[in-house]
């Protein structure tokens, strides 16, 4: 047990004994154990955007012990998952990997303006399936963000009760906000600080844009000189967003996109004082070697075994 | 026991002795026992399009024991049907071919943009009942999909821990899809996945057609050029996209046709690597006699026993 | 036993012998026992309609044992009404006459095209008063119909499992359909389906009138020649349609109308093969003496002495 | 299904079909389907005894693999074993036997004059474990039989209202009885009285002796002349008394003996009308060909192919 | 994962990834991780035997913080302990070393003939504190022991559900034998078996002397020429008595004495095919640096690097 990760425990001392064990489970798993950084692969896009989208540049990622096999072998904290993918792997792979339980899926087959994710599992599926926390998307900007805040509220509670970790995706969307506005940095703050309310012991968010999407919001970040120029400052704000760097925040890889310009994201989140990342796409999509060596790459960078 | 059933049965080791067992049943029943092959008998017709429209074409099946002695005679692996059907002949047949309650219906005696089925059975009226699995609709494309998934969640949950398995009828439909969409490529194996993902251990779906619905998918389909040509390739489609053919996908009959361009349609079924068919209509609107004739060789296809 | 209530009785061997023994006993009253058809008075318009409207043409039905000593003194199979109508006398007329719990009525000080009763009683209340059934209404072709259909879901399980028959009012109504629709023989026939396909011991219709409602179902209708002339012919087609003649079936007086019309049509539902008749308004708005010579003239017919 | 079948069901009608098809399985499983013999192999020895008297002089059974091989070789209707050895079998074998989990089970590292078995499982474990019957012990004449039989009755309501059948192991044993009353006629037939009124659907019980135990029995089988000279008589004569022989009486092999004398008693049981054999350590203490081939000729018999 | 670990999962198939998953993480953790063997530090002697009697020879165990640290700086698979010494410091050592709660636990303030323990701590307990495993003792031999298999199995069954490990303490004792008896050879085999028979995952024992207790079965050894002459021969039959092999069988270090005797013992448990040691007293009523040297020799002996 490093002193980095026993000091990032001392921020849950409110947790009980079991909520603890399981964020150092996460915390001391994988290439990145004991650095209190994390990569984790989350494999929901099947779900999200449909499986030819998902996964047919890399037809692999079809098999749902492709991604606990890519998990294991580059070394991630995590694997992340719907119900589904995980009842086709966590016997076979029992033990191998730390596993969320991804309580809440949209699919894109039917769109409104204001998004409210299915449930499709419940915190004593993640106990029968062995896994270490349970993950939530929320939407804050949906008009349904409330009906989303509710059933997390609820799962958190009991997935706590239960010893489980929670996990919460924080995804602006919605139409109370610009299509720019869902990544904008002062959106993007407060969607951590409110993933962090509602009780998230680690939160995902998006890597944020300098865009300022709220006028009340602006007139402070200018008084006040917050520096958003760069990435990394913006990530350094958000961090501070949630509880002062005591919660847990990790970002999204988003969209498929070319290596350099990845790394060179990961690399201004861990400047900015990030701690990790949570990168499906850019993993699954490629060659499982390819896909090895990036994510060991990304974890390098974390771990400050290369620039 | 076959190899094959092993095999399959090996996709579903997160389940408990008693799931596996009933999905054993369900092989191991009928003409096709032992090939991994199935042709299920549905018939909630009754309660979808109303009596007349189901049954005067062969007004034999309006007795709810013609339908128990259609499976049984013809040799199904399963014979599916909502409550009142099941209550109406589970006694007199009982141990003669393995039962699936429906669990949901709709009627269209109301129609709206967006169905949702209503919950019509329990999964402890399956369990009285003795069936081997419960069946559950979801209409993915409808504003109401969320309904439903949260109760299939729940149902699926509570079956699974009672030994029982989960039947998913996954039939895109509602304001999100134009009428097309409802059979096109992209949306049939998204709606497979979704399936997948929300724990289903047999998914039913409809044979899709070459039309592609969704702009984004489009792309992914051109682009990675998946073939989709025939019925078969987008059969072969289907099926990997429900976690690479590690979970059972079977099709429906849809609507009554022409007897030659079903047992084409069964054809490419099989050369796509689909696992079974499930018919209804196709097969109680005929004279018995001719039904069973019909079911035989449709079951002599699956079995490779003509071409 | 006669042995037609011993054949009506084997239709249900699903069931426990508790509800065999409260079917039984609902055949086995009144002056009709053991011929397999039924008359019930029921008495629930004081809460449909408001009490005026029902009491008032014969003030002797403001009280509530006046409905008692009718059905006991015209012998009729059972009393079915409201939790407060039995309250009112179930102790004081305990074993006369079989009971039947009304579970849920609506009440018309408020009224909208979607209509949806309210539950009013409990199937622990039928036990407590000495009840042999409960009574539900549905509203096929309302947008509500779906929760009707889940309340009475729970309920029918929860009184089979106590050993109580389930009598369900299928009543075609709301927006889904117009008003001449609610009595179409092709809507009427599919209320009976859905009644039976939720379960029903005992199904309530309306005497269909020769109306088609549905397009889709009118097609069917022509090409089947299904006989839709008469009123025998009507519910000889809606009787089929309660799983081919294999569910109990009873048909509503519909509003107060002259004698002569009445008895007609029940004699055209005699010559139809439906069960019986559920009499209510045309039986308690007559003076006493008037009624039972009524329900005697009824029986008579139903018993086929007379023609 | 057999009209024998068919007619053994039909005993059981106040049972709901889940528990008559799980009847059907068990009729209808091995070498002896549909004949309505059973051969059913238990093994609780390993509780009851201690592993070596029960495996030594077969080292094979040390392995809960073993017996059910052993049971799906030799083609019994059913493997009946304790939570532990259901368990480590029950995945790797699912659908290929019928499994009955039995709740109870003693152990003789204490013994006293009036033993109570341990429960030892529960409904919900049979169900997870895919069995189609629970099984369960009484001593009859033990001073703690009330406590048995009160077990028994609240798992056999749960176990019938979840669809599973009740085996009840009947073996008069405690400070009531002498060691020669335990087998003596008129107590075994009243042991397998006590579990008909019990509600048991099969019952085990030893080949009762011509010994009579109660004086008060004596007179009734010298004045009645009910004849108990020959092991067929008290087979008859047993059969009888559970119900007129509408219960399922099977006989236990008892200690290991002799093949001769076992196969005469085999034969007798049969003559006498017994429904069939529960065997144990005569099958599982020889090597497996010797009990498979033991096995057969005790089908043989019971089947009528040989004398 | 090794494969040697793997081979140990594929013993309990019929449970859940959860219950997998905890299992897998106590094989692999602390010095023998992956080899299969285990060794344990069990601190329950404050509870059983008083405080003075267990801490006052190593006056740093009275605090709980010592137990915590010794485990974990040796480098065992898991420390047990009741409620109190792990609530005392599961915080702190959140994720250093798997955790079991000891669920029931004897004083011996008062003591009588036939013991039972009582029941400490909850499933949900050992959930909120982290652990990987529930802790049960039995007294096989006790008047008292029904009562103990039947908590058990109520405790077992919910651990299994919730995804949790049972190990069980299988320690023959009471009024139905000897004391040298509690340690026979037949004894101990038989006492292993009944907890595999319960459903345990793992089961402690202790070393068996070459004392046959029962006569019924010392007709048996001696029949069957079962070897039982050294430590290692008793061992190997006791492992087989546990379903042979496929349950995890290990042995405690019993009363404390001296070094060399204990090695010899840990020799023999190896050589016997035993999975490891649960050893208290030996161990943490040393001084510390001693106790390290001795559990590392322990583990040395059984991961076969030294003789």
């Amino acid at each position: 047990m490093t002193e980095r990760v026993r000091e990032i425990l001392s921020w849950y001392r409110s947790e009980n004994p079991g909520v603890l064990t399981n964020l150092a489970r996460l915390l001391n798993h994988g290439r990145l154990a004991g650095t209190g950084k994390l990569v984790i692969l989350p494999v929901d896009q099947g779900f999200e955007h449909g499986p030819a989208r998902s996964f047919a540049p890399n037809p692999a990622g079809y098999d749902p012990r492709y991604h606990f096999e890519l998990a294991i072998e580059a070394g991630c904290n995590a694997y992340a998952a719907p119900l589904g993918f995980l009842e086709a792997g966590a016997a076979e792979y029992a033990g191998e990997v730390p596993l969320i339980l991804k309580l809440n899926n949209s699919d894109t087959l039917y769109t409104g303006a204001d998004p409210c994710p299915a449930v499709t599992g419940s915190v004593d599926d993640a106990l029968r399936l062995g896994c270490v926390a349970i993950g939530f998307t929320i939407y804050p900007g949906s008009a349904a963000r409330n009906e989303m805040y509710g059933q997390l509220r609820a799962l958190a509670e009991e997935a706590k009760r239960k010893g489980l970790a929670v996990v919460v995706w924080s995804y602006p969307r919605g139409s109370g906000l610009s299509k720019a506005g869902e990544t904008a940095v002062d959106v993007v703050a407060y969607a951590a600080q409110i993933a962090a309310q509602l009780g998230a012991h680690l939160i995902k968010v998006k890597p944020p844009t300098n865009h300022i999407e709220q006028e009340a919001a602006r007139k402070v970040y200018e008084k006040q000189r917050i520096p958003i120029e760069t990435l990394a400052d913006r990530v350094r704000h958000v961090v501070q967003s949630a509880f002062n760097g005591r919660r847990i925040v990790i970002f999204s890889g988003g969209e498929a996109k070319e290596t350099g310009a990845i790394l060179d994201e990961i690399r201004a989140i861990r400047d900015g004082g990030g701690f990790g990342s949570i990168i499906g796409r850019n993993s699954f999509q490629r060659p499982k070697q390819e896909a090895l060596d990036f994510l060991r790459t990304v974890m390098d960078i974390y771990a400050g075994n290369i620039a």
